[in-house]
């Protein structure tokens, strides 16, 4: 039985998950992101760490098939990270750099959003599936997609980047990366709060929403739930835009299963019925036929998938 | 030196080349397409003329690598066809059945817009990237896409469908699809001609497209380059349509050079400039870094891209 190294290198915690190679989570731990402006920095706490648990384990480098590390920015074909911008270090190779600290084991890299879709699909909710899209629905909108086995990461790292696609051209408020109209602006859980929040501004409507202080995409899925009118307009207007989105990816990659994770998944089975409504009223051409679930690994589909990327 | 075949099965005609691995098009013919409602027909009529063909050259099947066959309906991972609904033939599965009529050979059958993407790649336009999206403009709007080197054929045979993905989605009129506001009602030639035909209906701006009969996207293309503004305007906005469809391409697959064919693409320059300036538009994230050419194989890119196919 092979072991392999998962790791989520985030901007507060690193998360460390050691893998047997049938998928069994080991173990699993996380030290604080500490860099100080240098790669170098990052390297030796993650090295010494995964040395320091192993051990624990009674295994050595040389027993493990590898690390696989998810990034938060985009990881070039040949492994090349230009900037991690929220750790504040630039110009890295980790598949290159990271093995000297390791007994040169192998290193693997990928972006964090595409590593947490290889977990979902090796252990989640898109399991029994080898075509799948990943929806991360959070304070932003993370994307990864996997066509026939094989991560789609692009030639420039922007494979999967849907939360920035350009639903709505006459959109005068800014998205964050200086856009007008993302997806992101609309279908993740500040998206949704905020589509509920114009449309309350928009009219005169009764819903339990008016008056609420800082309304989150929670409160707006618990009042639609509940049989608020409003709420449940702005749910759907929301999930509208995400359903068009999938249809496009639906068009471009074709996935047999979507897996629709992050803090808004928790709305469960009444998000996922309007979403497979909207999404099914843009695709013509023939059946929809691709499904829709729900992520099962939360927090830990990062580590799964960083650890599976070692094992393909 | 191996040769190989590459076959392209159009409504009308079936053409063939037979090619050496290193893409140079020894000789090209076709044959008329006949199935009468039956795919053994189809099949040997292709097999008497690769036969028949090949023998001329003084090659014997068994010096051929394969036969590729772009195929003008969905292929799914298994080779299974439900429909070539042009042709009347249903139920086909050319990698199975068409060895039998060509002493075993190996055969692969591939979407034909699929098929065209890797002739581009291949020997065309897009030589000398491993990452491509073919966009062809003609009657409808086609679309292949590989991603590192690898066809983007989706679970249903619904990769790279751009043509209808879904733009506008208040659009009345329908597309032959039957939804509303598909790209091809924009961007094809058909799309451009009936944009062009809008704007003169909405306005009594003066234009030399004004009164003309049975206008096309080349008299469009041709009166915008002359200076009309009303072609200008019809112009740029179809090619904003398509620089936003290719911006989600972008998003999603992340090419690295995007290739304009089909009939639309001898507008050259003016149009490249155009599509160039709409797609950045829309990109946000980073700078925009995928290049945008011109396709250069014509009708014979189906043909190079089967071939292409059984050489991988």
């Amino acid at each position: 039985m092979r072991y392999c190294i998962g790791v989520d290198v985030g901007g507060t915690t690193i998360k460390f998950g050691l893998f047997r190679e049938d998928g069994t989570l080991v173990k699993k731990w996380e030290i604080p992101t500490r860099t100080e402006g240098k790669k170098e920095k990052l390297y030796s706490d993650m090295a010494a760490s995964i040395r320091e648990e192993t051990a624990k384990e009674g295994l050595t480098l040389a027993e493990l098939a590898g690390v696989g590390v998810g990034i938060p920015g985009p990881v070039r074909v040949n492994g090349y990270i230009e900037a991690l911008v929220n750790l504040g270090v630039y110009g890295l190779n980790l598949n290159e750099e990271l093995p000297a600290y390791l007994d040169g084991i192998r290193v693997r890299a990928v972006n964090d959003a595409n590593a947490a879709a290889l977990g979902e699909m090796w252990q989640g909710g898109g399991k029994a599936f080898d075509s799948i899209a990943l929806l991360t629905l959070g304070t932003g909108l993370g994307c990864g997609i996997i066509e026939r086995g094989r991560l789609v990461a692009g030639s420039f790292g922007m494979g999967g980047e849907l939360g920035h696609i350009i639903m709505e051209p006459g959109e005068q408020e800014a998205c964050n990366c200086g856009g007008h109209g993302c997806l992101e602006q609309y279908a993740s859980a500040t998206g949704i709060a905020r589509v509920a929040a114009r449309l309350l501004a928009s009219c005169s409507e009764d819903s339990v929403l008016r008056g609420q202080q800082n309304i989150t995409a929670k409160d707006v899925f618990d009042a639609a739930k509940a049989g608020d009118e409003l709420a449940q307009q702005a749910a759907a207007k929301s999930m509208d835009y995400l359903g068009r989105a999938m249809s496009y990816v639906s068009h471009i990659t074709d996935p047999a299963c979507f897996v629709i994770g992050g803090g808004v998944s928790r709305a469960g089975e009444y998000l996922l019925r309007l979403v497979q409504e909207k999404y099914a009223s843009y695709i013509h051409i023939q059946e929809p036929q691709a499904q829709i679930r729900l992520a099962t690994l939360g927090n830990d589909a990062g580590i799964y998938g960083a650890a599976r990327l070692i094992l393909e």
